[in-house]
């Protein structure tokens, strides 16, 4: 079912005294200031207010009500979802409190089945209400924000309401608004679909703090990236947060770095505040696609231009200097004592030609295929030919109570205008450059509070233009899995098990032998090549070098007869139940591959380098299982500990195909075994990438923990 | 001589045309109109402006001047000066450009010269004027800011004039500024003693892009912050930074690296851009010291609570939540719903009473002695029992329409004030909280934008309370080292010679024998102890590993022999001159520690981890030399692999005493010997502290660079 109702109903009644000071009144009053003439009261006093009538229930309004918003006693919604029903009412939105966020649970329960039973869709309870500037319709006691292109859902009212009431100082307008609230039925699931072919919204925002569906919502978020961008604040990022987090909404968040994992996966572009929100929506809204990150600053005041060029490399922008053909055009466009660097200084002698010029010059597209390459693979142009032209402009104007702004302002938004180019803009500061900032924002040029974070903007939108490609190339969403689902072996996973289980599974392993008794034991290490490594088997022992179950360097059978001695012996009083044998690998990069599930969104797959790399450096990269070849090499390239994996210090470059195999085969594994609660492979070991012997990667190491039985 | 006569003039006389429109009218205007009575105009004409008199020359005018402003034309400069000079005039701000930023280094001298032979002080030229708020001089084209308590010194006049002109709007006011241009004369190396000095001035804000002599700065940045907090823009942190930085001031900034660590060392506060200076200017000037990192968020809206608890993490605060008897304080004031957490969410129902009360018991300073305790030892404060009370707080009020936010406001102040404790806000959002946030501001209580921003300042304050204690330890100044200077050796510095010479310097290095014969070599081994490592030593071999001219792993003396036969056989055509035998170590962890030299700051000592951790992880903690052992340890504490020394992953803890002996040690070497260019100790063998057998740390390797011959 449609969420239309909401949006564009065709009336409204609002359910709840109309005394004044109530929220019934304050709603009534809201949705008529805002324009909305068919809203109707509803109370036992049919009482209207601000010139909607009154009717003492839905049922005996005389008009039609597709939207019923709710701000009676929590004790008497369900017979007002009863009487909305009656009324042919579609949509409601409960803006009671007193449900399951003070442990009313029961009461949610009563008002998610009546809402099914009657096919009635639910907004609320305990929710901010929801907004349509486009159709006038202010359902929500939150300040009206301008009419704007972004579509805002909040998991919380009061940080939505925050933002409503910020939004004309940002220079920020809504379509929509939805505060979801304790989301006994519509949330962000529902909405990001509708909203991303709902053609009133360019650009999605979203504030969360927990998801039900991990699979679900992300699912909903592709739908609505693959069409617009969409930005996230996730809060709880940190231990203290999410212990916040959990004593605020009652529900557990999940680990922070499975939600970043995902958010990048799905092409959302997540920022840390309410700031960097509001600066990216007005960013997507004003600018048209960055499309690569040679970005060129052009201003009249040093200082702030270094400062923004300080900013670049730290957000990943490339300020190359104008060079050939570029360079040619400025110098006989600019006065000569002006030095045709990056940023450009026009120094305080800047004219609105001089803006105008610079920035046409810099941007204009004389060379047209780039951008076509440049769309299909963004690697390639991040390094592009430094003779070509930019992808984006930021025009910095630090003023003087004796400049004319506005002049500078009509040069950067002519230049705008000429090259279709993405141009943000810093006017600087207060007062002295308003006048100046308001041509700017009525001619579709954006300005920021610094260069910094114009920059950022323009950084993360160029972002948002390479996950495009990805997203595209990646088809319609993550492949479903066709995999029927095994069992894993039975018993205790000793290593033979475990290995051969894994080699079965097509993960890698080195070639073994599983030897249980002495006799047999010099053949095995022979068939296998000396030397070997042996290690004892047994149920009783997990840290087998702990206690001298590591046997390493065995080069002869005298040595091997003798190593399965010392590992019998190490296991003397224990479950002895043989020795696997290994041939002795060296030269390898040790990595570590882990499996786990989380709560929310399921099978993560982690890939770092291990020890130390992990433990003090955290450097491990996440991904959502199951994972593809492409997706593997990119997780390679998000560890800071690349280089070690790609070659650095003279080492030659590891087979990162052959690990990458080996990833795509380990993260099927939770798919088709539901049984799969951890796997750990540590180490892997990762060869050289050789001309002829192929020796690739294999995992030297594993353990697998159940999950515990229901 | 004293600025006080640029500060506190009893006449300017401005120089310049005012002629409607040019500068020197503005001037007049400016001074006119900014309050300041005793101005008057020279020019030509003798031409008064808004009231100021005007004569031909500064001589002429019948009254006192003790300043000049000089905005004629560039060719009329040194002719004012010396008019000046007859005229009694002791300090000049030349506004005038035309100089060395467009290469006429001549007229610089000049100006230089002709000051210091009359006794003049000058500010500029190219310079964008000086303030004092408080003597009402307003002698700059720049927006006149509101009074306050922040001095600004800044290196570029038109970012100056931007910060100016967003002051009223940013909430802070100014005492002073400086804007000293091409710096012929005064520049914050003068200014920064003379404003620590200045009762008008609270807090200090300084932007620079390159200092021309670093050890003068930092004994000036000292001074400063030994008496009060300096924020400080070093912009050209990048490489693009550094690019602009040079072609915008003609001067090459340094290694970033550099500056960061000598401010670090000198407690100045580094910030990356504007909004973070103004955001610490309004945290200083208005709150009481932050004196440790126990900060508590009480918020009437969950989510924003959530995004700045977020934050905490990263910038080192701790929201350890309410325990023992502030725990039981609260749970008799607070509604029963209200969980006690960290932070604490009054929910929408928060009240003045209740934000008054809550904040007042959790800032309550019923432990006094913890203070104490605290400002002594920064490192106990960090862990400092749960159950005492906070160091500061964040007040969050998220207001709708219906909300009083100056109600609420008034409870925040109220608990700032009974508790003299520092309390920031962030009261959200745009006009609806405006009169909240005005009654905050004028009761001394600050608001931030965000409640990220504000706990950013809580962090930075709490940094700067323990930099001060840190630098009152440390005593007045960077003691000067009264070391006699040495010679190198002469000739090339061998390694049987390096090594000699360290250990003469106190830098421990392996026992060591040089041998040059064969006959001798097995006697040498054993006076040391097999094992041993061999390695050539040969002035026409610089890296001996390549050339088959390291020996490990020498067991006894039919080896010795055989090694020192293959080293002679690795040294065939090139000059042999024998070899050197060291002890074979094993089971230390390698450090790197190197010495060079910044053009700015004269000589800087290294540590890293060497390898992989200092090439690919940028893992190096830096310092101005000489360090002392405190500072050793310091820098050991600041690299991220710390862990690895302080004893990760079951290793035992590394002699960190022997390193910083060592590293002290080091960091004395460039002041002895003026020859050094550099020096690369790598590695240097740090073994475990074990409680008989002291190994500490060695030096086993080394490099050394001469300066080049001037």
């Amino acid at each position: 079912m449609t969420l239309q109702a909401f949006f564009t109903p065709r009336g409204v009644a609002v359910i709840g005294s109309t005394a004044e000071g109530k929220i019934g009144y304050e709603l009534i009053r809201q949705l008529r200031e805002g324009g909305f003439d068919c809203a109707y009261a509803v109370n036992p006093k049919a009482q209207g207010a601000f010139g909607a009538r009154g009717f003492t229930t839905v049922s005996a309004i005389d008009a039609p009500v597709d939207l019923a918003v709710i701000a009676s006693p929590a004790s008497t919604v369900i017979d007002v979802l009863e009487d909305c029903a009656r009324a042919g009412v579609r949509a409601v939105v409960i803006i009671t409190a007193g449900f399951a966020e003070i442990g009313n649970r029961a009461g949610e329960e009563a008002i998610k089945r009546t809402a099914r039973q009657h096919g009635l869709r639910v907004i609320g309870p305990n929710c901010a209400g929801i907004l349509n500037t486009r159709h006038r319709l202010f359902a929500s006691l939150e300040t009206r924000p301008p009419a704007g292109d972004v579509a805002f859902i909040s998991q919380s009212g009061a940080l939505g309401g925050a933002v409503l009431s910020w939004a004309e100082e940002q220079g920020v307008g809504f379509s929509k608004f939805v505060s979801y609230g304790n989301r006994v039925d519509v949330d962000e699931i529902d909405l990001l679909p509708y909203l991303a072919e709902d053609p009133e919204t360019k650009v999605g925002a979203l504030y969360i703090e927990s998801v039900v569906d991990g699979r679900a919502f992300m699912r909903a978020v592709q739908t609505f990236t693959r069409v617009k961008p969409l930005i996230v604040i996730k809060s709880g990022r940190s231990a203290a947060g999410q212990r916040a987090t959990l004593s605020h909404t009652g529900s557990l968040a999940g680990a922070d770095a499975v939600y970043d994992a995902a958010l990048r996966e799905c092409g959302a572009i997540r920022v840390d505040g309410v700031e960097e929100m509001f600066d990216l929506c007005k960013g997507f809204v004003s600018l048209p696609p960055v499309k690569g990150r040679r970005v060129v600053i052009v201003t009249n005041s040093g200082g702030p231009g270094v400062l923004a060029a300080d900013r670049a490399e730290a957000l990943g922008l490339q300020l190359p200097e104008p060079e050939g053909a570029v360079r040619e055009a400025l110098k006989q466009r600019l006065p000569p004592n002006c030095a045709l660097k990056n940023p450009i200084d026009l120094t305080v002698e800047g004219t609105e030609a001089g803006y105008r010029e610079t920035l046409t010059t810099l941007l204009a597209d004389y060379d047209a295929a780039r951008n076509y390459d440049a769309a299909r693979n963004y690697d390639a142009a991040r390094n592009y030919d430094a003779a070509r032209n930019y992808d984006a402009a930021l025009a910095i104007d630090v003023s003087t109570p004796y400049l004319d702004s506005v002049a500078l302002a009509r040069g950067v938004a002519a230049a705008a205008q000429a090259t279709g180019k993405p141009v943000a803009a810093n006017f600087m500061a207060g007062r002295i450059v308003a006048d100046g900032i308001a041509y700017l924002s009525a001619h579709g040029v954006p300005n920021f509070v610094t260069g910094e974070r114009a920059l950022t903007v323009l950084a993360r939108m160029a972002e948002w233009g390479e996950a495009q490609i990805r997203l595209q190339a990646a088809g319609s969403e993550k492949p479903a899995i066709e995999i029927e689902t095994r069992s894993l072996p039975t018993g205790p996973l000793l290593e033979p098990t475990a290995m051969a289980w894994l080699k079965e599974n097509g993960v890698s392993v080195p070639e073994f032998r599983f030897v249980t008794a002495e006799t047999e034991v010099a053949a095995a290490c022979r068939s296998i090549g000396y030397p070997v490594v042996m290690k004892v088997v047994s149920p009783d022992i997990i840290h087998k070098s702990d206690v001298g179950g590591v046997q390493l360097n065995i080069r002869d059978d005298d040595a091997a007869r003798a190593a399965f001695a010392a590992l019998q012996q190490a296991a003397r009083g224990k479950d002895f139940r043989g020795v696997i044998i290994y041939p002795q690998l060296s030269g390898g990069q040790e990595v570590l591959i882990g499996l786990s599930r989380d709560p929310q969104f399921g099978p993560v797959v982690a890939l770092g380098l291990g020890g130390i790399y992990t433990e003090v450096w955290r450097d491990v990269a996440l991904r959502l299982a199951p994972i593809d070849h492409a997706g593997a090499l990119a997780m390679m390239r998000e560890i800071r500990s690349y280089p070690l994996l790609a070659g650095a210090r003279g080492r030659p470059a590891a087979d990162l195909d052959a690990l990458a195999e080996l990833l795509v085969a380990v993260s099927r594994l939770p798919l088709i075994y539901p049984e799969i609660a951890e796997v750990d492979l540590n180490p892997v070991m990762v060869f050289a990438r050789a001309p002829r012997a192929r020796r690739g990667a294999v995992a030297v190491d594993v353990r697998i923990i159940r999950k515990e039985p229901a």
